[in-house]
């Protein structure tokens, strides 16, 4: 982590530090979720567990702070978010056919297709009643309604654009804005709707609801350029989030290999061509994409564009009022780019 | 149709037409589900048109008039549950690699499993914004909220079932109450969420809306215990909703073979057996299987059992005071097993 220490030190005792708030969200998805009663309940709690970087609900949480609610009041819909997270991802790996998350077995290897199916339709389900479920802890039903439908518009954006993104699939001709446009729908929908859905639980007014949706959008943006860079800059690209060459296997174009086509030389545009259309071992391949990617300099021209974004993210903040949980989101802008998680 | 004719002419002129309603469903999920703007909204209308049964939307719009509401109040909740069920066919038929669905090739043959996939995600978050679109046209937020979280909780157990029911697969073994258990999470959760969702949004007395939960339960049993007979009773199969054979292909043990197991001399036992462990023609094994099913009296015992949950949802509608809805809703208490749709 590369968080300042005078960082952290300032959220202390706010109850809005990560662990804590990473910690509130487990405990409330497993009272969601439940304890596995049958065969769809142990493959979402398999999915859950032990839990990812929890960026959603925590987003959620700090941009509802930032407008003065409480923790306690958006918990449940923060735990959703993951949960919808999650149960996207189930699916993005049966679609990818995708044998490692999170360096193990994907939910598809392990349980197969159709279970891994019907559990992240449930997931999916059970997110929605407990977004649905705060009116049980006293928000009101309208902004629980509009909250839910932006985070119901954002689940409808990332599936077309997974489906989209099979469409580019070995398309190596394809334009830099299409791929931008399915970075947009894949990741910073949903980004985007956690924000926008704790500024609306918060009540907030309109023009700060605003400033979190584009916050959000521009978060999740820079946040996947960098996931998309993630295995050509880690030592051990194996404990990075998804397969550690998923993406060299399925031969998608992402954002640095696109920007490594616009800048090759000959031999390099060659090279590129080859690990899209040859047969090749995957570690051999990545070896060479990784190669490449660095000699064209399309690994710092994504990582400055990451940056771009965060700074978007940054710069969405300025009508905020200045509390800890505003410094939360302002320290976010930083790390998700320079982070190794 | 069986209906009878005076049945018909009495809801005359309200409305209430099962063709009128129908037609109103497909133009509103129409509106909801948009022209096909991307490869997912093109895979969501082919699989929503043409239209099935409709059955789920006609019980939602008639329990909401019966308790007083009117059509166009519940129109878009009405149109969101035949995308949420047509969002679980779509991926039921991933898991049962069913080729055909309504006649043609099922959406997992036609566009892929990943499409199928994401098409279904994209129409079930479709659901949710219809059902939650609800505040746009004059409902109270606490209701739709309430109404919605019925249905989430209604496609929790439906998926679950579809999970379970992919571990009974080739077990002729297994319990009879335990199919029925996987018919009740499978079909009848949705049909009683859609009768008690539209009791909610019509604002009806606990009594109207618990008499309109039962009713919908039971008719669900009702019905899908007929659909597993309807491969076994119409003289062209390859008509009726799902593939002819596709649950002798699966070898998916349903209520009439179970009725059959236990009531089979030793030859037709030993038949049964064979269809459900060697390989065989489809034909042929359909062909076996309704001679096995006709001769040990299971297909008549199955239809008795349609039959009496039928008669229960009847019963359940005792406490509703008399309307054209309420003459709809009992009418169909006959036609869902008589049916050959």
């Amino acid at each position: 982590m590369t968080t300042p220490v005078s960082h952290s030190a300032r959220s202390e005792g706010t109850g809005l530090e990560e662990r804590t708030i990473n910690l509130l969200v487990e405990r409330e998805m497993r009272r969601w979720v439940g304890d596995g009663e049958n065969l769809m309940g142990v493959a979402c709690l398999d999915a859950l567990f032990p839990s990812g970087k929890l960026l959603r609900p925590r987003l959620c949480v700090w941009s509802a702070a930032a407008a003065g609610a409480t923790v306690d009041e958006v918990l449940a819909f923060a735990a959703a978010l993951e949960c919808m997270h999650v149960a996207t991802l189930m699916h993005d790996d049966v679609v990818d056919q995708a044998p490692v998350r999170r360096g193990r077995a994907s939910s598809a290897e392990h349980f197969g297709i159709s279970v891994a199916l019907m559990a992240g339709d449930g997931l999916a389900s059970t997110a929605y009643l407990a977004m649905l479920g705060g009116t049980e802890t006293g928000l009101p039903a309208d902004l629980v309604v509009r909250a839910t439908r932006v985070v119901a518009d954002a689940v409808r954006h990332t599936v077309a654009a997974i489906a989209e993104e099979t469409l580019l699939r070995e398309d190596l001709s394809c334009a830099l804005p299409a791929v931008l446009e399915i970075v947009r729908g894949k990741t910073a929908a949903l980004t985007s709707a956690a924000c926008q859905a704790g500024a609306i639980l918060a009540d907030a007014p309109a023009a700060h609801e605003a400033a979190m949706r584009t916050y959000g959008e521009e978060l999740g943006m820079a946040f996947q350029i960098r996931d998309d860079l993630l295995p050509f800059t880690t030592a051990t690209p194996g404990t990075t989030n998804s397969g550690a060459f998923s993406d060299v296997a399925n031969r998608q174009p992402t954002v640095p290999v696109l920007l490594a086509r616009d800048a090759a030389d000959p031999g390099d545009l060659e090279m590129l061509q080859r690990l899209f259309c040859e047969e090749m071992d995957a570690a051999t391949a990545h070896g060479r994409l990784t190669e490449v990617l660095t000699r064209s300099g399309a690994l710092d021209r994504a990582t400055e564009l990451a940056r771009a974004h965060a700074t978007k993210a940054y710069e969405a903040l300025a009508p905020l009022a200045p509390s800890a949980a505003r410094d939360r989101l302002a320290e976010l802008t930083t790390t998700v780019v320079d982070r190794a998680w």
